[in-house]
């Protein structure tokens, strides 16, 4: 049944394998009027490319896409969006070891199990691949926000094993302190700790040198969001938030606000006390903010007009260039070693995945908030 | 725009408040042919009841489930089901002093911002009263997995504050060591390290004089669940678990299986090795499984066969019988308190409420899978 | 899998048959603060009523519906609106000749052929009794149409066997001339062709007299509704609509505007021309309309601006005192007669539930613009 | 909000404009194996195809689709399936006098109003053009019904203006009856009654002359559908079936079984009869069957086995080389002449599209009694 598609009112949905031809995503409910075009589409996906920096995979794609409908003159028109991005690099691999073999953490197995077979090349459906699609629709997520209310959503490493970012204020984190280093150069690990940013580096390579990968965190960030967005019960913006981290590769862990610290938190500890704002008032309603954030910006599924903060655990990635214990499709014991270029930590890709993911989240209660609420 | 149904072929959809006339849930897409009565309802409807024991809420609610619709001579016939529960302690309480005031924590002021004003008395909708008839649906997918392949979910308290409990393997883990201690008594605290349990509720005991609450942890473990189920990109088991389990008031985080401790994993210690099953043949196919359950159940949004793992961060009770600090609709400084009965703790009520949104997930998936793979 | 929801953003969900407890309704994405009273569903509910005059069913219903949701101090709060009508008149029955027998025209076997068994009394799921909920939600529909562009929708008998009402202009009829004659009595029938109501009465006595049914056709306009309603592919405003009526029991056509009557034309004698419209003007906007509605109010599936015109051919009713010959369970040949009382003619009775599926088309429709083309 | 997808279980979703670049669907919910290469698509896109006789439009469109994802080595992999079919002809057109025409019975006015501008090239989103997906589509979903049940989905055209064919037995029709004459030349105006379809050519072709349009009528028969799909509320198979055909362009109305001839019958008339059917038992059911088809294989929403039955009435072209009457976007009366290629009459190519929707509901509503109601 159904299940590539996402969102209620600002909707997208995909199709693509690793090695076929392309991937595609329909992007449906798109407020008309927007400008787009492929320039504004290669900002994130330049950020997702493989290849973009050595601690990457060295897989060779440009990912330009081609807008396919939706758009005419520079514009959204309302009608559905499609947007193509070809594979280039899909025909000059040996699968052969995989075909039949089972790769451990790969959705190889639960694939075989639910379909009878599987696209085995490079991972088929299962792959990261399909969200250079995502990353495409996330930004025109991306500029709905921003054109409502300035809406901004920023993503950035905070742990890469053992090694932990110090941010003092994530509502304060630039897109530039993510993306670029004071010389210039490109922030490759996408850590705004620019102490921890560089452990984090020299820890990937090591482990790359291992033949190893290594976990992560990442933390996203969306300012700017109004009071009132989120639906009470089961599309509560922590749900719908957290369905779209988890719908990422990878993600085995998902919090929100304080987290799981909470858990051995007392109430009186752990409420967020309401205060005036008069800075906030407009419309005749008066300011109103909290003295902390560890709800995340979000309380009883709604936004409260705070930074909504979430953070994701990556695990390592599970492609290893070593030899792993495994079985084939017989069932009968075997090993496996994935060639070719991988990884060697999730992370620094992953941010504008999440990015993207969180943005689409934020664009689709924004309308559903028009839909029911708006006094047009 | 509708954020009140959940599921897509087993699909719930919810209405009532905390001290409006009754809470109802319509079911839609049930298997005909099951058997339903008000006893079944009953057995976990009671396990959420308030008042049933002194670390709860002593709020007085028999929550006795009327069957209104979709059952006839004890069956499912196919049709939807609507179930009933109304409130019964609804009109006795004086809500003065929470009408203009926003009580931190809870989603007043979020409410106010949405729609311009609210239901107050006792949280209105965003009470976590919505959940009996989750609960109510809970027991009919619970029925569908049990029926379709032996299927079993069970949840349990694992932390309280600083009290960890032990869970030596949680696919062992039995419903009556969740609710009834070795001398017969019921397990009030619904963890089933015995040692932890008792120091668990004599810390609720403690922080309930203090006029405070506390936070906890819950596992809940899904057993025989077949491998095959969830979709590949956006509607990955984990995407809807996490779902689920976010969508119930109070949760902060979701993780499985290893959760937040990938992140300082290599992927070397991380990955599980498939290894032959032969118990497990079946239909021709070989018994496959892994060695270790680091992955929770699912590999690329698919269930494996293992058993699923899921843990939830449940934050402390908002609602505090001491004062806090909070402003008004005006927003003006003012306090707060919160009269009359509270759960100092939400964890023993959360373990039904968290299974039911776990069954129905996975029935939903049971009911997907056979839509597009079965050979019928 | 779910078929008891309709509409994507004001949504409602069914459950209910016409011999058990009760109906009840899930309406969602309610816009806050319309005000919603029990009084208010009676009128469209008290329209639809059996026993309102001698020309319908004489079950003894009084239909009064209970608010348990949603509704606050007698306005809508924006969460899920729930609203259950108990059946009266359930016990009373005698069904042990249709439990075993299917009934010519009815659901009976393709019930049975679906579900396996079926609840047999009164028609179970598939009684018209399941409309009286549609009717109380198209209430709410009514009201959101008239707050936003005072829009209506006023539905009335065109047909009944062979005598065809002459509606000289549809968008001229009245909601009073529909439902009152001058003399004040009640319009039984809802023609507002005084001279063909009476014969349309005249004749469905004669029927009735003859143990037998009639068929009948319904026209049903909306008038005020603005230009840019509806989505131009699958959802197009018409698709829409039709499936609304077609999902009403008893419907075996429906058309729009012209109609099957385009079948016989020319493009030079269909198309409408547009024409200029100063009185429309609005919003910097020049006015424009066309000379005459061929089109229905309705072209590429979005509105025009124009009245929307549509009409249903509601087939006999299948219910017959007489005998009528077919099978039972068994495959064996024996014949059934409906004991008790039946609507000769469905027609009177059809026009609120085909005014409710309408409105709420529109409604759902409205909101869907506000959500993608609003700018709030 | 979005209404570019149809379908719950088996779903597509499309994009594309008549001018854009290309033309997508994905197709949702396919199960796993069913054999599907671009051959197979071309021989319902060529049925469809601009320039396949002298009375269609002589635009020239290759229309080779390329099917992006969800197909490896031949076969549907269970993930969703993207085709591709790229407009060839989209450059060469002069729209200067629609830009800020409105074309009478076009979507040119609703389009503005609705999203404010248009993609005016041939009509945009609105043109038919985005029907060569949905053809495609089509072909995935005759496969489903092929396999599942050897279920088929015939449609041909039974009017003309006042040329009316005369078919015996719809169930009886073939394809190669609709698609070819006796003496191997094809069958362009897709009428089995060959006397008939003799004439309509002729009556098309002096239409074409007088530079005018024609309207028209088509019958859509489904056979070997098995009893019990549908859903017995709002998405009754008969409610599902009318949203598809009004979806199309240009459908004004849509019946089945006797449909607007009902109006005028009695019950005892128009009640078929079940007898007995000894050679379609099976699993222990006896075989059941009515002796006359009024009812159009649907009671009660709901298939009952016998063929289903639908008729639609399609408009005569609204684009017409003669010079119309109309306004243009400032409100100003003027005229419209549409150059360059159209049909005269939409009927022979309507078929195949007609034909495609009908298989698409079919197809989705086998998924959806899998999924409910299947022993797997």
């Amino acid at each position: 049944m159904p299940g590539n598609s996402f969102g209620q009112a600002f909707r997208i949905t995909t199709a693509g394998e690793s090695h076929g031809p392309a991937n595609v995503v329909i992007i449906d409910g798109v407020p008309p009027g927007i400008p787009l075009s492929v320039e504004d589409l290669m900002v994130d996906l330049n950020r997702r490319r493989p290849g973009q920096s050595h601690i990457v995979t060295q897989r060779d794609e440009s990912d330009t896409p081609e807008i396919l409908a939706g758009v005419f003159e520079g514009r959204t028109t309302g009608t559905s969006v499609a947007i193509l991005i070809r594979n280039q690099d899909q025909r000059s691999k040996d699968y052969g070891n995989i075909q039949d073999t089972y790769r451990p953490g790969h959705a190889d197995y639960s694939f075989d199990a639910k379909y009878g077979f599987r696209d085995y090349r490079g991972g088929g459906r299962s792959s990261a691949r399909e969200t250079t699609v995502r990353v495409a629709a996330g930004v025109l997520a991306k500029k709905i926000l921003k054109q409502a209310f300035n809406g901004q959503v920023i993503g950035y490493v905070t742990q890469v094993g053992d090694i932990k970012a110090h941010i003092p204020d994530p509502a304060q984190v630039t897109q530039a302190q993510v993306e670029t280093l004071p010389s210039g150069e490109p922030n490759i690990i996408r850590c705004p700790d620019l102490v921890a940013a560089a452990q984090m580096i020299e820890l990937i390579e090591a482990i790359r040198k291992d033949g190893d990968s290594i976990g992560g965190a990442a933390e996203v960030v969306a300012t700017h969001i109004p009071a009132g967005l989120g639906e009470p019960v089961f599309d509560k913006i922590k749900a719908d938030l957290a369905k779209a981290l988890f719908s990422l590769p990878a993600v085995l862990g998902v919090e929100y606000g304080i987290g799981f610290g909470c858990v051995t938190m007392r109430g009186s500890q752990h409420n967020d006390h309401f205060i005036p704002a008069p800075e906030l008032a407009h419309n005749g309603q008066p300011g109103i903010t909290t003295d902390t954030n560890r709800h995340g910006g979000m309380l009883g599924g709604i936004t409260t007009g705070l930074p909504l903060i979430l953070r994701a655990a990556v695990k390592p990635t599970s492609s290893l260039p070593i030899e792993q214990l495994t079985v084939n499709k017989q069932g009968e014991p075997t090993t496996v070693r994935t060639k070719g270029r991988h990884d060697p930590c999730l992370l620094p890709r992953f941010i504008p995945m999440a990015e993207a993911m969180v943005a689409i989240v934020l664009a689709d209660h924004w309308l559903r908030w028009q839909s029911q609420t708006s006094k047009s």
